[in-house]
């Protein structure tokens, strides 16, 4: 593939619309239609956070429901969010989109793993996002009663999901409150049930 | 949040670029810019395939590295596709899917799970995909020489991945081959090396 040409289609506050025209590998033309966030300022549009808490005696993953209106319908998803220009480094992005998404505090001793930049839909987007691995203290007396702090345009329930047995979980989580999944949040739960390392 | 109203901006072939105006919880106004696919012909767009196969005495996961426009990179993926209209059901698509991008062949036996319907990128867009759980048979074989079957605009390697220590090749891949790595595949590989179980 080859001579790469980029038109921008849609110019918006948060996503641009994106036709690119190709010569394939055989010589033919070839169109790609993707998106783009004019908001980068990083080397990550933003951060996610796999963020683990020991509750009732077990360990959980604390993930959240929101209402997505591409979907309209809630998705469980990781914590998540953009960082912002004024953001020391992803992890000070990564505490703040915790707290004010779950109420949960942690502190940058917490964090077990500044993972890597990944992918979510390289088919159609470039858009990425840091992994970024956290332990919640459950002794913590900011964490005893949670409080979130949401924008007027979020509506977000906290999930604390089991590890254990974590695809079943899931399951009856999508049963009763007809929440769907995030796919990073379902290979995470593959991942811990797979049995034939 | 109330009184959704859908503009579309671009309807593109692959693509379609939406606006929704809406009413935040407080009243005040609100925009929200997503995509959608066109194409969708059953309940998700596509199917992802977590393919593993026993190789060199070891269990690795089947990826595929795939030049990626959006991102002018190679991409280590799930091996994927989209459901056609002529599809009987997802696993047919899976199974044809697998074989196009990777060469490897297996059959509706071999599939462990037909998973559930994940999101990607809920945040941007509504599209999705069902996660098919599938084991190669390494003795068939059709499988002793696998040999792909790409249209003109696809460039893919093939990249088998073992699961022991995942994590740690995957790191060796994004350093010797500049490859960047899916969230799907890296998210599988942290529930893989989760130890507080």
């Amino acid at each position: 593939m080859k001579n790469f040409e980029k038109t921008i289609i849609y110019a918006g506050k948060w996503l641009q619309m994106n036709v690119t025209k190709f010569t394939t590998t055989n010589g033919g033309p070839g169109i790609w239609e993707h998106v783009s966030r004019p908001t980068r300022v990083s080397d990550s549009d933003g951060v996610s956070i796999l963020a683990t808490i020991k509750h009732d005696n077990c360990i959980k993953l604390i993930t959240v429901a929101v209402y997505r209106i591409p979907l309209n319908q809630w998705v469980l998803e990781l914590p998540a969010g953009m960082i912002d220009a004024k953001d020391h480094d992803p992890v000070t992005s990564a505490l703040r989109e915790l707290k004010e998404e779950t109420g949960y505090t942690a502190f940058r001793e917490n964090v077990e793993d500044v993972g890597i930049i990944a992918y979510n839909d390289p088919w159609k987007s470039n858009e990425c996002s840091r992994l970024i691995k956290v332990r919640v203290d459950e002794k913590l007396n900011e964490n005893k009663k949670p409080v979130q702090d949401l924008d007027p345009e979020e509506n977000i329930n906290v999930e604390l999901i089991p590890l254990d047995n974590m695809q079943q979980h899931l399951g009856v989580l999508m049963k009763e409150k007809n929440y769907a999944v995030d796919s990073r949040i379902y290979l995470f739960s593959l991942g811990l049930a797979f049995t034939n390392k």
